[in-house]
């Protein structure tokens, strides 16, 4: 009944050349992930920098990522928008291109609204497509909570098929998964936290959307089978070693996604997978001593000699 | 040097039909408003549904709102985007449509940054249009909140041309208004805060940007005029009529745009002007009690009898 | 019917010396803003330090005060701490001490809770004083708004004698005054915001708390006098002279009440009414160039020669 | 070198009868919780209405604990207050009653400030005690949170001895966690989600603080156990078990503290424990629909027949 779609499903980061995607580096980067044996990719997410393409771009990356793939994994794609006739437009550029399991979309963002718009929403975005229809909780971007109650009762209907929670509300987490499964799970949850996937799996998640997946897949799909297998204190001991990791974003003077990102990218560079760590505009790409940071983090996690 | 722009400028509300542009009632509402007296129109602001509309309605818009003001009075139109490739794009698309002497753009949102990004995105976006460029101030929608010596030094440097002040922060407001003057006024600053523009005028605005003023513009008007003329008095007194009318916005069990361009709409579809108060999905139009509570308010201030 | 408290009525700024209360320049103090003409003091507000004073230090400071001003004014003082039980006992050492016209309490904060619970807060701390009871709008600190409809409400019903706003919230302000006037103004609105009164006047407040006006108590006064005799251009221009005064506090490297209240006992160091600009802890005085930046704005202003 | 204090350390929930403390409810509570075999108690925490309490009641609760737990296990007592002073006042009166390893503080809260003063008011607070020095981590109350920096160096320094987190930020959690361990463990580290303690303790929690285990310290103490035997799946079993109970504050029309507190102090009621659910002023105990949803929670929780 629920999606197929459950393991490990980072949110690609995308490689950039003079403003341009950087199609040889995305192919290096989708090949070298889905070796690693990943269960999914998140295309056009936060991370994918779906805020910083224009529709034309977000088209060109579905059809290069669809090209590279090539079937291998099942693909979600953003159509992360303002309001409702925005979004279905970008649900109808999707299945033009096809090649989507499903789409992600978010609570409506600038406008405010309540949990009443909200709904509706995503009803009308269900009426507008025949794919998968995933709820991306991103409150720290859109500003606005999806309330549990919202996306059980959507997810029993039939209107969502999973979410993708962002939302930093562990608490929330727990109860959704708990009530998920009373209700004979008619969600797939994934969790967009890497440094704490341990705990989300504990929690009942069926899956994680790492950013981190970018720069160590093996890592996540390592902790994923360990989760499958039962093994918790592999589980656990595999997130030390990625929450470590993880601090390539704490540089300096840098913030949100110029940080996160930023870092990402870099350390892509830093392993000969991307050509550039150039970020969209108006965003500055890592340099100096952060560059130098994000390579001293690689270095003593092994990743880099 | 700085923009002409002064006085009431009301962002437009939009009438809807069936989910398409009611042009008909447009063209009602723009002439009666342009009758009472304005000083410009703001295209594709907040109020004017910018979030909710697809880049083709909103050009759709422009093109009707151009032909039918016909150079009457001069028109600032929103490129509101999340990011900067996005809002160049729009830019690009009313530079095409024509007969807009200026754009207005916000922070980004949706992605994390700090002020730097926030910098090089207006830096940017002037890069890419020879219109006048205005920074819109709204952290309610976008989060983040215009610095005063960023935008005083873009003004400085012919960046930007103007404000629109919907920060809340009247302090800053204030500030900003004195630390304008001292550099010889680079800027034109509008409020947006229609409840009390009186204050506004104290502090040193240029003129206003009310929503209210579609309901009732001559109001507004009145109001800056006598400012114009020094009378106070009447400048508070037309103020105070004015918050008294903006209570249509207070409804029940509806928040946000729904509320308060609900209220709008409400009003003026009571008004004659528009043949309908439907919003863009997913809001819901005012119905029962409150529209009701809509025309008592529109009563009790004699525009409605 | 409602407090005769109206006009300019600063939050007393607190000197120490060495930890201790320095009585001979809280006297200076005192007489110097008396003999400005202001119209009532508000002791143990959040500039007059009351989150930092024990109960001991509270009680020392209203002695002191009661002694000095002799009656010349009239006196409200804070009573503020987290919950009902706490306020009450500071109630009853307010009485016990005498010379105070009312007590000022904010909404409970700390324990997280609802309108419902700020209103039998009021209720029951009326139960408490035959004092007047002024309520304090002070989300910024409290992190809850008082809600209009509520101290209206307990206006009406006499339990409420007047409100002194700092909640920024200058659209509710506005709409606080109108129903306080529609109702026949049972509370006495003061606002707390010194860098825009002339807003506020316009707005229908009765009065102003402004912490500035421990620097300057005459130019607020003036203000006063000029609002009196209806003077608008002389409220507006008084008020640009001491938005400009007020660049005081934005000092390098400080920020909330160690850059404002900080800035004002700077101030007063600087102009020869206070030994020392000494804050409680474990707040730092200002120093170097700070005290450079706060000696310039005086000199600007025509304070400090 | 840190504390010795580890495992279920539960904050005690507070009975009252007629607005006093009642005793002999207090003493079935500590008993039957000390029965469970719990490592610790945490007096006059949040839950144990520290904001609610004058000091004399905070003395007398402090007074009583003391007398009944007689050296069973140890204390933590919560010397929370708005700032330096006043909490060193709390201090002395902890040390004089006696009985206790540790207190327990937060950051300055009302007045707003920065990282220089959270820093220097521990400093000065470790000045003043030879007790153990707990941080405690709760910006949904002061609306600060503490930098992992900030409490890593003092816990280096020996200024602090352990944290509290109630923050929410289970990313921050880990990262301090993994710093902690770097630097050789100079901090304990107790979490306060009770919902989620199973991923805390992945994240490396030396124990927990769980209000819920004022309503049933067996699972909390089963869990502890688990975790100490390595035995993952039965800390999670529990832990999902633990979830579902906390449902009971998930009651109508009440919120925050009314809520969360209210629905322990009517289960301890429901379970023959507390002779009342009675709550401080101005809190209205549950009533209504409200006991029933928490009673339906503890019978499907088989705690109630």
């Amino acid at each position: 009944m629920s999606s197929q779609i459950r393991g490990v499903v980072p949110p690609l980061a995308i490689p950039l050349k003079n403003g341009e995607l950087d199609v040889a580096s995305l192919e290096r980067h989708i090949n070298r992930m889905i070796g690693a044996g990943l269960n999914g990719l998140f295309v056009s997410g936060s991370t994918g920098e779906v805020a910083f393409s224009t529709s034309e771009r977000r088209q060109q990356i579905q059809r290069e990522v669809v090209r590279i793939v090539d079937g291998r994994v099942p693909l979600l794609v953003g159509v992360i928008d303002t309001e409702t006739e925005r979004v279905i437009e970008n649900i109808k550029a999707v299945e033009e291109i096809g090649g989507a399991l499903g789409v992600v979309a978010t609570a409506p963002f600038y406008a405010l609204g309540g949990q009443a718009e909200i709904e509706k929403h995503f009803r009308i975005l269900k009426e507008n497509t025949n794919l998968e229809l995933w709820a991306y909780d991103i409150p720290v971007c859109v500003h606005t909570k999806l309330q549990n109650d919202l996306v059980l009762r959507l997810g029993k209907e039939g209107i969502l098929d999973g979410v993708k929670d962002s939302s930093g509300d562990d608490v929330g987490f727990r109860w959704l998964s708990r009530a998920n499964e009373a209700a004979g799970h008619p969600l797939q949850l994934l969790t967009g936290h890497e440094v704490v996937v341990d705990g989300a799996y504990m929690s009942g998640a069926d899956g994680s959307v790492p950013g981190l997946a970018n720069v160590d897949p093996d890592g996540y799909v390592r902790q994923w089978q360990a989760f499958e297998r039962g093994d918790w204190e592999a589980v656990r001991a595999e997130q030390d070693r990625l929450a470590d990791l993880m601090r390539i974003v704490l540089v300096k003077g840098v913030q949100g996604f110029g940080a996160g990102v930023g870092a990402f990218k870099t350390a892509l560079q830093l392993l000969g997978v991307f050509d550039s760590n150039e970020m969209p505009r108006p965003v500055a790409a890592l340099e100096g001593d952060n560059v130098e940071h994000v390579a001293s983090v690689l270095r003593e996690a092994g990743l880099l000699s």
